[in-house]
């Protein structure tokens, strides 16, 4: 594979719908805009041919940290045998904006979203904005994360079929010049089960598929007992995460809900993809080795290459 | 200055209470932990000497980027005319958990939370335990951040003296097993008129104190036009920014409900200090230069740099 850019071209190969999104963009604003500078990403639409830089992405991922998406993105070249010009190596795209950072491989972007749906939002609006910008065809929207296991052990990849919010409702609600605007938290339930049929049976690791909430806080918001404050009891958190896993969800995070609600609003194919750093059914501290942790957040990583492979039509030799 | 670590003391000219952070945590599952693993800054009491460590922090002083954050230890050294051993440099304390950096310059600790009230949440819980476990007595914990200005010009330096949530009450709505938890967002008053007064008359910018609104979204949740979607009009825009002036907001950002809440529930004083970047009533877009948004960031950081000085007794020719 060369990594060159082809400005707004679609993958002959993608099963996609034909639909641009610049069809998904809902603000008449922008259209007026004589520059948008896309202020946390460090780039504008005057300042940079971003049609030339970005018209070829086809894969969005984000995930929390910088260092994982630096990482993420060399893994990529690896398994997809993409090649560098000599002399040349990959540099943060956004460093300069000092709030996130984009690495880029190909048709593939992997962006740090940082924590909480706050966070992301920030970014997800630029990005969106920015596949309008650039005129990409059909990108698909994939988060990498970690999170609490809900019933499964730690180690286990986590695939979202849907969010709950604490209302324990499928939306997001946004606050809107003093309203409550709720939008549905939906991702692509085939994109997930497609996911899914790529676990290997050799995995030696689960991979399930299930609902995620998503909480506001690591401590109190997720029922954690070892936060600055609690004034609940362990048999309260313990009512409550069964209430959880009786309602199907599998794991708690903190991004998805903003992620489903916009990617959904923008119309684009969106999935989530979590490795669980512990079981929440037995604990709260993460108490894992690095070593370890590090190997479980490689896994939704190796699940996301094989799709990644499988619509380039990268041969196998390229991706296991 | 010599930035020895002397375990636990309180300073002398500190006009403090004499009560200790130890009696402000509020969780009693923390007295009966073994151990107590701070996942996100990598410091746990088993693994660390949290005492001899961060036993004399009297200043906590958290803001938005990592790369802020060191040239605010830096600054700080140089106006404290502090001094490191011969052959060594700041180095960040919690790099390897990947999450937040923070730096140490004597008494001070400067560490960056990320965007929005989630992000900010996970590290002031963390934070707040470090300085329990710590045997810190009597930290000060000041934000220093950017904000949108209403009503004030860029370059503004903003003191939140009460901070106002989506409802425009002054306090943070927690998510807790399932139920709202509202806290009160009460920052130090008495702190805030203390900073106001160090603001110089030679300073050729305003220093203003005023109500702050906490967002959860940049675009749509601060009523820009500029976002991915907007559904609103710029009258609509115009009218509740308008409105939020005449309930005496002067600022708006994206921590402060969640650093006000937490702060005022470990009994701790707090305050906030903002640049502002742009005049929210004249428009939506960061248009000014780099050179000149560094400049304004500088400057909620000389205000509290005189507020340490006097704190600690350096000399004028120290702080400036």
């Amino acid at each position: 594979m060369v990594l060159a850019s082809e400005s707004c071209g679609c993958m002959s190969t993608a099963q996609q719908s034909s639909q641009c999104i610049t069809n998904f963009i809902r603000n008449p604003h922008i259209l007026a805009m004589e520059e948008d500078y896309l202020y946390h990403l460090g780039l504008g639409t005057k300042t940079h041919d971003l049609p030339a830089m970005f018209g070829d992405v086809k894969f969005v991922i984000v995930g929390g940290t910088p260092k994982r998406m630096e990482s993420l993105a060399k893994y990529f070249m690896h398994e997809m045998k993409a090649k560098l010009p000599i002399g040349t190596q990959l540099s943060d795209i956004t460093g300069a904006a000092e709030r996130y950072s984009m690495y880029k491989v190909g048709p593939i972007i992997c962006v740090n979203h940082g924590m909480g749906n706050p966070s992301i939002s920030i970014l997800l609006h630029e990005l969106i904005k920015l596949m309008y910008h650039a005129k990409c065809k059909n990108p698909v929207f994939i988060r990498l994360g970690t999170c609490g296991g809900l019933g499964v052990p730690g180690g286990t990849v986590v695939i979202s079929d849907g969010v709950l919010n604490d209302k324990l409702n499928a939306e997001h609600e946004f606050k809107i010049l003093g309203n409550i605007v709720a939008r549905p938290t939906k991702l692509d339930v085939n994109l997930a089960q497609e996911l899914k049929s790529l676990a290997n049976l050799s995995d030696d690791y689960q991979t399930v598929v299930g609902k995620t909430y998503c909480a506001d806080d690591f401590y109190e918001g997720q029922g954690r007992l070892d936060g600055a404050f609690c004034d609940y009891k362990e048999a309260d958190k313990m009512k409550w995460l069964n209430m959880l896993r009786q309602k199907g969800v599998v794991n708690i995070e903190m991004e998805s809900s903003m992620f489903a609600a916009l990617t959904n609003q923008a119309g684009v194919r969106a999935a989530i993809i979590c490795a669980a750093i512990l079981n929440r059914l037995d604990g709260d501290q993460i108490s894992e080795s690095k070593e370890t942790l590090t190997e479980w957040q490689e896994r939704p990583a190796k699940l996301l290459a094989r799709y990644i492979c499988r619509q380039l039509n990268v041969r196998d030799e390229g991706c296991k």
